[in-house]
């Protein structure tokens, strides 16, 4: 990997975005992009609000809640609290900070901006140098189908905290949605070294992404090496859901399912100590392994992960170096 | 007067809404209805935001900024802050819990509700006997004329500070526009035994109400007499641009001018004792004058003087009471 290097990682929120601080921090200024997932995104109270957009640009912009890993740090609540008196929606936790996000991003969509130039401006204001862009410009919501129905992501996140089981997720409007020009840009990039994919949920962050016309194709067919870092952690998900919905999707929640989830569009994947003994079978996918401590509770955690993770592509690229050319050996 | 009498005032914001307080203290629960000027409002931020009304809300509330008389008590700035270091826009000083009625407004409003509608569920939120009403659900748009053209009127007001000329104000949509029913309820309740006009600015704050078609003839006509305090003293207002507007549009800032432009809807006016000399000109109008202290500093200050506006209100309606029937003569 040289200076000119680009990265591209795909991240959801507050797992993604510990990681992509990681990268941010040990690579050049401006070398990273970082594809945000906005399944999650929609309108609540009039506003537009884009929460693993907001997740990646308060944890890059040094501002995020180190609590909650999502929100911003010395938030104020008098906007919620006062909406909650008068008897409005107070289920969605909008802080006051918060808040001056959404109105800026919604007053800017209103005067036709993307969501892509707002990312952009908002990243400026917020002094970060590593490009956040969304998936898409279009609209794609993901919906999760339960005992009472489809639900709007929000509403089974939040709203229902994950409780309700999941039968299905869909992810509407994402077949007539374009990738975002940042995604495009990044991916066409000549520099272009690795491609990450977060350790974010693969239902709920990484797959409304891939389920944009093209991506999945491009990603697994790019001459840059395509690295996941598992969330999965001794059939643990670290922070959300993920464990619950494998479950109930009938999945075995290990680093290996992970691992056969992302099988077409990744060479290789960072897994965890507590699983080191998976690698012989993640290999058996064709799928280069490196094991490390992947948990991130501190900011060189973060940066320790980034580098092994740049560290197995780069020993990928090696490899995809030496087999180019040769069909169906790019894998091994 | 008798307990079950209604009193009608109109009202725009800080120097009506304390005498609206002052009348609100001393009448039976639920017997007073306050007709606020909703000229001023405008969409900012993608919010419905109507000024007056919420100076009425949070004064008769009992949470008005005792220091500005408009705006919250103990409020908080995070939002805006964050929003103009943002770069977004920040001129029009919203408040963090400010911001929570302007959501709770602009998300019923989206839901179809009328601003009535949600200005009286606002009130009974924070407690409010008195029916505050918008003097319309349709839209009237205040507008000034300056040498930079026609400005809405927060531009000129909040944004401009009122420092441009005044050479023309007009009041899009009033044409069009249809009495709240709150208004046309109050002004044909048999029990209406006074109406008031607030010390309000004539021109921004009780023009606008008076340019919805039917509303300044049904003053005229009323059967209760109808009294206004007058908003200037020594030929200076209290609080706001009245007469720097009087100079601009060539009138002499005055109590007598007051009672002329009022001089075809009121049968009385209070004025301050600092004006008692102009009693003669204005009786000469065919106008009852009460002097007294106008100067609203404390609440008993506000309480003494809707007392003072009430017992005038009272004399003229034996006065009417006994000339009732005689053309021409119910104003002498």
């Amino acid at each position: 990997m040289n200076a000119r290097s680009r990265i591209l990682a795909f991240s959801g929120g507050v797992g993604g975005a510990k990681l992509a601080l990681g990268l941010d921090r040990i690579l050049p200024s401006g070398r990273l992009t970082v594809v945000a997932n906005t399944g999650d995104d929609f309108v609540h109270l009039g506003l537009d609000i884009s929460p693993d957009v907001d997740t990646l640009l308060y944890t890059l912009g040094g501002i995020a809640n180190p609590q909650t890993g999502w929100g911003r740090s010395d938030e104020t609540w008098s906007f919620l609290s006062t909406l909650e008196a008068l008897g409005g929606e107070s289920w969605f936790r909008l802080g006051d900070k918060d808040l001056a996000v959404h109105v800026f991003r919604t007053t800017r969509r209103a005067a036709g901006m993307t969501l892509s130039a707002i990312t952009s401006e908002l990243g400026a204001r917020l002094g970060i140098a590593t490009s956040i862009v969304p998936m898409s410009d279009d609209p794609v919501r993901t919906e999760v189908r339960t005992a009472e129905g489809w639900l709007s992501f929000q509403h089974y996140f939040v709203r229902k905290r994950c409780e309700p089981e999941v039968q299905e997720i869909r992810f509407e409007g994402a077949s007539q949605a374009l990738p975002s020009k940042g995604v495009i840009d990044a991916l066409n990039d000549p520099d272009l070294s690795a491609i990450v994919i977060c350790p974010s949920n693969p239902f709920l962050s990484i797959d409304p992404i891939m389920a944009i016309p093209g991506l999945r194709r491009q990603l697994a067919e790019a001459q840059a090496p395509v690295v996941a870092v598992s969330p999965v952690i001794a059939g643990q998900s670290v922070k959300g859901p993920t464990a619950k919905i494998m479950k109930e999707l009938g999945l075995e929640c290990s680093t290996t399912v992970i691992a056969r989830l992302y099988q077409d569009i990744i060479d290789g994947i960072v897994i965890d100590d507590a699983d080191a003994a998976q690698t012989g079978a993640i290999t058996a996918l064709g799928i280069q392994v490196s094991v490390t401590n992947t948990l991130m509770q501190t900011l060189d955690d973060r940066i320790r992960l980034a580098e092994n993770t740049l560290r197995l592509a780069d020993r990928l690229a090696v490899t995809l170096e030496t087999t180019e050319g040769v069909p169906g050996s790019a894998e091994v």
